[in-house]
């Protein structure tokens, strides 16, 4: 039986690839995007720092390429792939409009990369994390399900709607596989990350000194809900920069 | 210039035909739903009995559908038709299902009726709510766009991630719509209704003395918000029998 | 039999006074403030245009006071004195500060003002409340006991530990008791009220136009928390203006 | 300059004294609790497993004797004693009783525990945690103030009056704690503990396999949360059994 492993969706150079750094120092990472060309330098930084990565180019708002992901699985890692982790840090496209301006494109590609691409995920990875449980009497750390969401996860502010009504959406449904999944021994958890995370494209704004979220610090605190023992998961953390207003 | 409207999307024989008897007193009402079979006894209802109600077969899911509906408002009521109160009262189906047998289509269909549908209508009746605005000094009350919201719009429940996100997808909505339109003189609200209501098809379910909300006293509440002043808007009420646990 | 009566606690020039005029128009009122120049004008003023006031001078905080405002209450409208409604209107002082320049009597005198001010007053009405119930078959509104909170009742601000700490503690001591009490038929509501209140100390604050609260709002929306009936009982609204921030 | 130290209010056998454990490992630990037989357990223990812990006699909830605390804090680690972490695991005692059964000394003693106690504690510690951030241009972790919370910290449950309040005040204290001082480096947070943690007081209590919070894990979220750096601070988390129902 292979090691079991963990799945990344969403990995720019932001809090997608921190979390595949820290998750590859003990699992085999399979990282997810639309584009290689995001996983590209991701997938060939770990595999010569001594990790194992795998990027298969997937469009989560997709069932069937989100089904082909799962079958790809299983050809690297057997048709028994057991998942250690999965984290869901896809989005759809950040927006900020005035509702009247909003067309009916933008409100389904929300849902489209939001909702429903953090619905397929689950649904892709969710048999993978039980499975764990399954063939193992107890593997180390409780298999774990993380949804990255945002301030607007839990704030809808003005000119957010399209923004905000599917991160609602995301975090209903850690919310509500934690209660389903929790009893099983999965544990699902929702992290509200509550300000600019700092990557090449925020590298010019100056929010001060300390002002915006070092994605290594999610990243630890993702390893971090992933080695809390099945009594004592949290379900929702938000992270943001000390000196942030909120 | 034609006396200001009520519309009323969704119109079973609870909420939406309690809302549309109250509002009828006050207001000519437009009354939506898929199926005239839904809104025919309500319209002739309140048309018998003194007031002025149309019904207007729309699908909210689909912008046409919307589309169309205005443009019958504006056949019947002129091009220069202004909207004193929206209310949506319209819902996806409800659905009660383990996770993993929540079908794709499901989702979507959650989607379509409770986040897409409550976009097309506050997209169609902000414009209308607006006007009324820009055409009277003083109207007696601030125009009202009210979102109807259930237990669901606040707790993820186990086995409701079809439901839940999307009734979380609502209340962001309408947050971000209270955020953007309550500084241009229109109130928005959402009502969390946390209980059964009593209706010809929960007549059976025992739940106790006073156990089941009466509609009325919704469409009182709605009416409520409806008549406060620009300076006193609440955005969110819940409401629930004196019995129900929660 | 004598009729039931509505007990206001704090009822300076704006909530309270308005509250009072209000529930004057249904019912006896008692208006309780630590000074009788608090109430003496509003009370004239009730008994003046067709309304019945009394004011007793009570100190909210201290326990013995609030049992000697019980007492003349029976002496006024008899021993079997049934209140229809009571609203907590009451506060600890207002303060903003750095935490480490807060004193223990700050501290003190803050939970004195709010928690216990209100723990007292809900000691000192609900079995009035409950007479009501036992009393009369069935009363035209459900007995209601409504707590006024602010802005600071669901956010701790910087600068609030010592306001915020108890605003929440009333928050949950409301939420306890629409708990415990809902199923007996009484109605029990929290309202947060936040922004600023237009009465004569904030005339001179420049918030725009439609930019303070009417306190006559306050009230309508009190009264209306009053008439639901018991199967539609809200347990929180929050107020403000349509123009503020939130 | 002596080593930074770790200050722990509350260190009977379950949280206070895991987190006791895990803190020594790293720092100087000084334990508080009233009773010395309290802490002496587990004072001998890190003592005699190679870390240094003190126990020192303290009722939170008289600021003399907190102050006396500081005090004995100087004599033993030097005026200029520095804390790289204090825990508030503190509290009143917990009570279920209806309303009407409460009376003032219950209450009175609540707020003492609870809300007084972590004023007393913040009061006293703040300024030895912003006392590290003075002295030292790079503490391996920003200094760290977390409060206990539980269930009650966040729903106001029937019967729970008395203790609710509190814990809803004990926790706006923490939310108004981390927006002053985490601009000023001090990271503040709450933990909401939701559910019966494993201690030998409930080992008979059967809440099915894993029904239990591990008190070590609480110490490990805890520790996780002293170690996030100043861009990425957490201000809340919660935890519960994977198995319990909320």
């Amino acid at each position: 039986m292979s090691k079991p492993i963990a799945i990344i969706a969403g990995v720019g150079p932001g809090t997608g690839a921190a979390v595949a750094r820290k998750f590859a120092l003990s699992y085999p990472v399979a990282l997810l995007s639309r584009n290689p060309s995001t996983y590209d330098p991701i997938v060939a930084e770990i595999n010569k720092s001594g990790g194992k990565a795998i990027g298969i180019s997937t469009d989560v708002s997709d069932s069937k390429s989100v089904k082909a992901m799962v079958e790809k699985l299983k050809e690297e890692y057997g048709n028994d792939v057991r998942c250690a982790a999965a984290v869901f840090n896809a989005s759809g496209a950040f927006v900020r409009k005035p509702f009247l301006e909003l067309t009916e494109e933008v409100m389904d590609s929300s849902y489209a990369g939001s909702a429903k691409g953090s619905f397929n995920f689950a649904q892709a990875t969710l048999p993978l994390l039980l499975h764990l449980l399954a063939s193992t009497s107890t593997p180390p750390h409780p298999p774990t399900l993380i949804f990255t969401g945002a301030t607007a996860s839990v704030k809808g502010s003005a000119l957010f709607a399209a923004f905000a009504t599917m991160k609602f959406a995301l975090r209903a449904m850690a919310q509500s596989l934690a209660r389903e999944f929790g009893p099983k021994g999965v544990h699902v958890a929702h992290a509200v990350i509550d300000g600019v995370i700092d990557i090449p494209r925020t590298k010019e704004w100056d929010l001060g000194e300390g002002g915006k979220i070092d994605p290594n610090a999610i990243a630890d605190a993702y390893w971090h809900l992933h080695t809390q023992p099945k009594t004592a998961f949290t379900w929702e953390i938000d992270i943001r920069p000390g000196i942030e207003k909120w």
